[in-house]
């Protein structure tokens, strides 16, 4: 078939045209002696028996150490993992052991290729890092059968590295984000290297394409360093990969162009000196470049160190099978020989190649005087750091390195009742007064927003982390703004989860952008927290603003308030949602949030001067409690109501009031109680979310039988989702068997408009509130219900003339904003 | 501050550490006399016309020729839009339009910055594109003035580029995916030469930072070009650009490891003759690279150009303000005179600013012989391209292109009922008839998962387009599989607003990365629809397999059902949502979603082979209806039911089959009916939805009071959200205010483990279900009631069992995914 040029492994990509002086860029190494003999002999066999244990992870549930011919019965019913990228991690890993046992390196790996969990668990299980975490892992021949056998299995590990494999931060299932880990965890913490393995797959995702750029915001001397590996193998499930089309020119230039200097690791016949000779020039690299800044001499664009490994996909696996091959190419990515169970020429091909990695001069199959039966040679582990604390799988900063910020007095910064305050503005207060508190603890990443989005305070006490030019003379600042959601994102993860704290402030519409990222990381805390070893992590915390309700200077794209629903979806023992409806309220979400553990905590908010509802106090019984009735908009502050009207955030809160108090001029006889909810899952059935109010509190809130009108900042479905299942929720006495609860919200209209517009164009207005709590208190009250009609009518006529005002003014109504007043 | 380098504009960039030689790699063009007098002051002209109306539409009310001197009142109340860019998108412009004059050129235009609105209207009204679309901006004073008047106002154009703009493809309100969009409109038009301009604010985003390999997928022979033109003007919002810092080494370094030929445009005094000087170039070379792959020897690795274009932020607006830069910075990214409305100082610097483009010598103020009162100058025109064809604004392929593509009949492919299918499989056979009936207007985009997703039949007729090495000879493939789900979706984005039919395969777990970008995308089809000028376009159509149900190979990372939710969130008439039951199914609804027109269509299915459990004719009968009685799983054909099962999901309805047949054994007295729901949207309140089922068709498949168990593919609040409002949804007959409907989906458990496993973490295996239906059933059956709890409880043992077989023997137990007997 035309484009399946697949026939054999790793084709040499067809040279570019760039001329061959693009090579002198790359950097060009002595590498015939950097190893000892010894040193050599080690490493090698380090790599031969995690080879040997990821390959036999694969496919065996018996005779694990080969000491009898294999038959079908030793082979897992499934066969499952992903073999093609384990020779590359092994090798990485060897060597990263090697170099921290000579150099007391302190080094976190972040592995990109997360399915290539065997290689892992592998080379952890050889440096005895299983065990202190998971104690039925022993180095012995009884940890080593369960290592193999359970893999991939129910009870055992999974077939991704994920929050259960120690030393890891990230899961690397979902693909892209390993590389804005890693600089997110070298972060603040200037004595670590993070090797972070890249795979060829993964490169040419745009989050990774992009998390390239992660070096312009590092300050040499305030942070430690990456040190990335692009591992080059040329495939990924079934199609070449786009860098394993490329030559080494045109990859030199592509990355002396992110501003990195390059090293080709390729030489197959001596990988091993390469790879010490590159880790080596690496690490010296990056101390050169850590020293100048830390002396006070930064280098302005240092060139970092990258090393490209280009080796075969699945090296050392099985070179072809019914004469295609193997090795080198595609067929090795997940099981290479996936009738190992039933063909005997498959079987035998199995055995071959666990053979030929001669694993009984690796691993003791009897016990001994001082040989542990199933433990690796002592040979092999010459290269493995002796101190616990410097293993990979063991570093305190990936499992237990969390240190509370120091959240300031929120009620220091409040705003008084009756003013009107931006939110954002007052949050910021508390932002910058935290960035002082904690200086190198607490970061904001943010793409490009903080000014937008009002929170500028922050820079009367630090600046943004821009590196790249003038700016690079290693001044820090707690501020990194690059347009990438993802690696914003990413960054937040690698400095959460080595035991600092952030914050992500964001437009609303665009943080969806990282959903998938935030679901992925969830994930990865939920397990986290089911293990009895990973120790808390702060909270990520997310802050919205500049939200659909507010659109004069963008318009319908940037309209999306969907992070709402990601949030939701999450277990509920980490979900936390808030819409704080002042800037009081703001005060004490924020330093609540910031003080919390290991949630994912979302505040949408706004940046406008809006009113101030609600004294400091007042606002934190309010944050308690996640909703109460407002009695100074309410009639006879809310006792005995005909009709409940609910705002949930704080434009459509403000609509909510307008209506309050609308209603008290065009049907004062109404006995209409306001609410505001601030904590959305205060909402769900009782016992759904920690927050959930019992059903005697949501009755008591919200009435026995009253309706409900529900002005709400997301999408509908999402509170009708939570009140479903809340019992007494149906119209009663009489009335059809409808809902008692009407709702609306964001419905996808909009366009650049005004800002009451945009309450029209969604039903949020306080028209539609007020002639929908007409309709529903006439049920009740025989007053209201003889005029109900004209009214509903009069009033939807008032929206109209507002419209028709907008359209032709191109503005709101005067005094649409002001604060109502309740007589 | 430290880090706030912002003091001056456009800091020129620390140099790198890159050797000069780099600079070789660029393009050196003589520039000096591309441009003829009269083009040079035509050019000049246009460009001076249109930023001057850029500026008068972010300012101005009224006055909008400057009859006489500015004062407060012409000033708008809001002053709202993007300023800086606007300067470099209008050169831009001026040269498109005069090279299309000159060389016939088939162009279109993809604006990254789409906020730069501004720039880009203006143009189109002075070559005269609005008026055939919106007949009231006709080009004269009336159409001028409410151009400017009314623009970024209720009634006016947005302040972002959207679907009301014509030559539109795209609205640059989320950054990061004009150049995969453009990659995708040049697909398949081989004629076609798409300029996409990308700003250094857009180009930090990884869709962007990954989309500039596109080219790698682009053969010559077969699909147009994209001509890329980086904007670099420094700032964004507030923070510097990553590229902004970067010199022109690293730049040209970065773009020649990309793949391209670069040509810097900087030359600020000579920016006209660079320019044009550049295009020619651009066009030139891919035209070489064009007529070669056409003429059968193909370039490997041709160097397709590329343009930076380096110019001051807000160019020729006001160099300072109240002794701050303003030009060159990113204080002018929106309004650069904000308080233009008050402060004497700003009017008057906006009146200089305003007359500064001399534009009384390019718009007519008066009218008279020849000349139309408020037109453009003749001699500013004489860039324009006279064919309105041929004109940016007005080309077909924008808004009047799609060609519906012919669907083979599925019924010929259909499998028979009682066998085991895989959709997948199955469905793979109707994409290679379509392929082979549709060779140049069909495409598949994937992140490299058709053979993974058992699709694998297409490349019986076709292959995949990686064109960058020895495929590079022209042989085209209808299959794009790049690992960037942005890509993927960009590309096909730009595939089908020009008018073809494309599809997205994807695991469900990561089509959620491009949840945002498919949101955007409805919204531009959303206002497509709205305008009367916009043909129809085919459907964007998702096919999500790999599920979280089958996790043998992966984990807990590979398990995320959102998009589903993403797709309910949108507008009702342009989002379906189709979860079909078995492999007839599938191929009906394949075939119906690949025919429809306009909508975003998600279909949710399996790749394992699963039993087909209707015949051909049952399939579209049952698919046509979206929800029907399944009555071979049901008692006595599902009449008078006692509880009603509902699968929505292919392993889903499995368990409900299963448990059908459990409870024929365990309590046959008990009626179950049986309930398949295909088309998720029947479910909604009646009017929420097209497809939503009439209350009396709800109350007829579900019953008017029985309960429900429903045992759903997604997240359970979904279908909650979605059953809100429904009547009759409350236990009646003395029992307690609850809900008759029980939900069970994915509620975020998993690892990797086996099939079965994944259903009773969820709570959605057989055992739960058929508990659940005892539970229910007893309240309406005395003779179930009797034994009801011993039962239920006894089918939860057998659950408690078969988790404890699978965690001994890694596997399911033997059976366990048997076709269901019914007697």
């Amino acid at each position: 078939m035309p484009g399946q040029i697949i026939a054999q492994p790793n084709p040499p990509p067809d040279p570019s045209h760039l001329p061959d002086s693009v090579k002198e860029y790359a950097v060009q190494l002595k590498t015939s002696s950097v190893l000892t003999e010894s040193e050599l002999r080690a490493v090698q066999k380090f790599r031969r028996a995690a080879n040997y244990i990821a390959t036999a992870m694969i496919f065996l549930q018996d005779n694990v150490l080969l000491e009898r011919p294999l038959t079908f019965d030793d082979i897992k019913p499934r066969l499952l993992g992903h073999w093609g990228t384990c020779p590359g991690l092994v090798l990485v890993y060897a060597h990263l052991n090697r170099i921290i046992k000579k150099t007391d390196l302190d080094a976190l790996l972040v592995v990109g290729p997360g399915h290539g969990a065997p290689a892992i668990l592998a080379s952890l299980w050889l440096e005895d890092s299983l065990s202190p975490f998971w104690e039925r892992y022993t180095r012995d021949r009884a940890g080593l059968t369960r290592l193999i056998t359970k893999f991939s299995s129910p009870g055992g590990f999974p077939s991704h590295i994920n929050a259960e494999t120690p030393g890891a931060i990230h899961e690397g299932g979902e693909l892209g984000y390993a590389l804005s880990v890693a600089f997110g965890a070298v972060m603040d913490n200037p004595h670590l290297v993070v090797t972070c393995i890249v795979g060829d797959g993964e490169a040419e995702t745009g989050p990774t394409a992009t998390a390239w750029h992660g070096y312009k915001y590092i300050d040499p001397a305030e942070s430690g360093a990456v040190l990335p590996i692009v591992h080059v193998n040329g495939f990924k499930i079934s199609e070449r990969t786009v860098y394993g089309c490329m030559d080494d020119k045109e990859l030199i230039c592509l990355f002396s162009g992110y501003g990195y200097q390059v090293r080709i690791v390729s030489d197959l016949e001596r990988i091993d000196q390469d790879m010490a000779a590159s880790m080596e020039w690496a690490l010296a690299e990056i101390s050169r470049i850590q020293n100048a800044a830390r002396s006070g001499n930064p280098i302005v664009k240092p060139r970092w160190p990258v090393l490209i490994l280009r080796t075969p996909k699945g090296w050392s696996g099985p070179k072809k099978l019914h004469g295609e091959f193997i090795e080198g190419s595609f067929r090795s990515h997940q099981v290479p020989l996936p009738e190992a169970k039933t063909s005997k020429e498959e079987l035998q091909a199995l055995q071959d190649w666990l053979r030929s990695y001669a694993h009984y001069e690796l691993i003791a199959t009897k016990g001994g005087e001082g040989v542990v039966e199933g433990a690796p040679s002592k040979e092999l582990l010459s290269i493995v750091p002796d101190k616990r604390d410097k293993k990979l799988g063991c570093r305190k900063e990936s499992y237990a390195a969390f240190k509370p910020i120091e959240v300031p007095e929120w009620t220091r910064l409040v705003v008084q009742r009756g003013s009107q305050a931006s939110c954002m503005k007052v949050v910021g207060t508390l932002l910058r007064d935290t960035i002082r508190a904690n200086p190198t603890t607490f970061r904001i990443f943010s793409p490009d927003e903080l000014v937008s989005n009002k929170l500028d305070a922050v820079f009367d006490v630090t600046g943004r982390n821009l590196q790249w030019d003038v700016a690079s003379r290693a001044q820090g600042g707690r501020v990194i703004e690059i347009l990438s959601e993802h690696t914003c994102q990413g960054m937040l993860q690698g400095y959460t989860l080595t035991g600092r704290t952030a914050l992500f402030p964001s437009y609303e519409a665009f943080l969806g952008i990282v959903h998938t990222m935030m679901v992925q990381y969830s994930k990865f805390t939920k397990m986290a927290h089911e293990t009895d070893w990973r120790h808390d992590v702060g909270s990520v915390n997310y802050l919205e603003t500049s939200t659909w309700t507010r659109q004069e200077h963008n318009g319908f794209s940037h309209q999306n308030p969907s992070f709402i629903g990601a949030v939701l979806n999450l277990k509920s023992t980490l979900a936390r949602v808030y819409l704080p409806p002042d800037a009081n309220c703001f005060l004490s979400t924020v330093a609540h949030c910031l003080r919390a553990k290991n949630y994912v905590n979302l505040m949408v908010g706004s940046k406008q001067p809006t009113p101030v509802w609600l004294s400091p106090e007042e606002a934190d019984m309010h944050c308690i409690a996640g909703a109460s009735i407002w009695k100074f908009a309410s009639v006879d502050e809310g006792v005995n109501p005909d009709v409940v009207l609910v705002g949930i955030g704080v434009e459509v809160t403000f609509e909510v009031i307008a209506a309050a108090a609308l209603l008290r001029k065009l049907a004062p006889s109404l006995r209409v109680r306001v609410i505001n909810v601030t904590d959305l899952m205060i909402l769900g059935p009782h016992g759904s979310h920690p927050h959930a109010l019992s059903n005697d509190d949501f009755d008591t809130l919200f009435t026995k039988d009253k309706d409900i009108i529900i002005n709400y900042h997301g999408y509908p479905i999402e509170v009708k989702g939570l009140l479903f299942g809340r019992p007494g929720l149906k119209a009663s006495n009489g009335r059809s068997d409808l809902d008692r609860v009407t709702i609306e919200g964001y419905r996808e209209e909009g366009t650049t408009t005004s800002p009451f517009d945009m309450m029209l164009c969604n039903h949020t207005s306080r028209y539609h509130v007020a002639a929908a709590a007409i309709r529903a208190g006439a049920f009740f009250n025989p007053k209201v219900s003889t005029e109900a009609q004209a009214k509903s009518a009069y009033i939807m006529h008032m929206a109209a003339k507002d419209k028709e005002y907008i359209y032709a003014h191109g503005k709101d109504p005067e005094g649409t904003f002001d604060t109502p007043k309740f007589r």
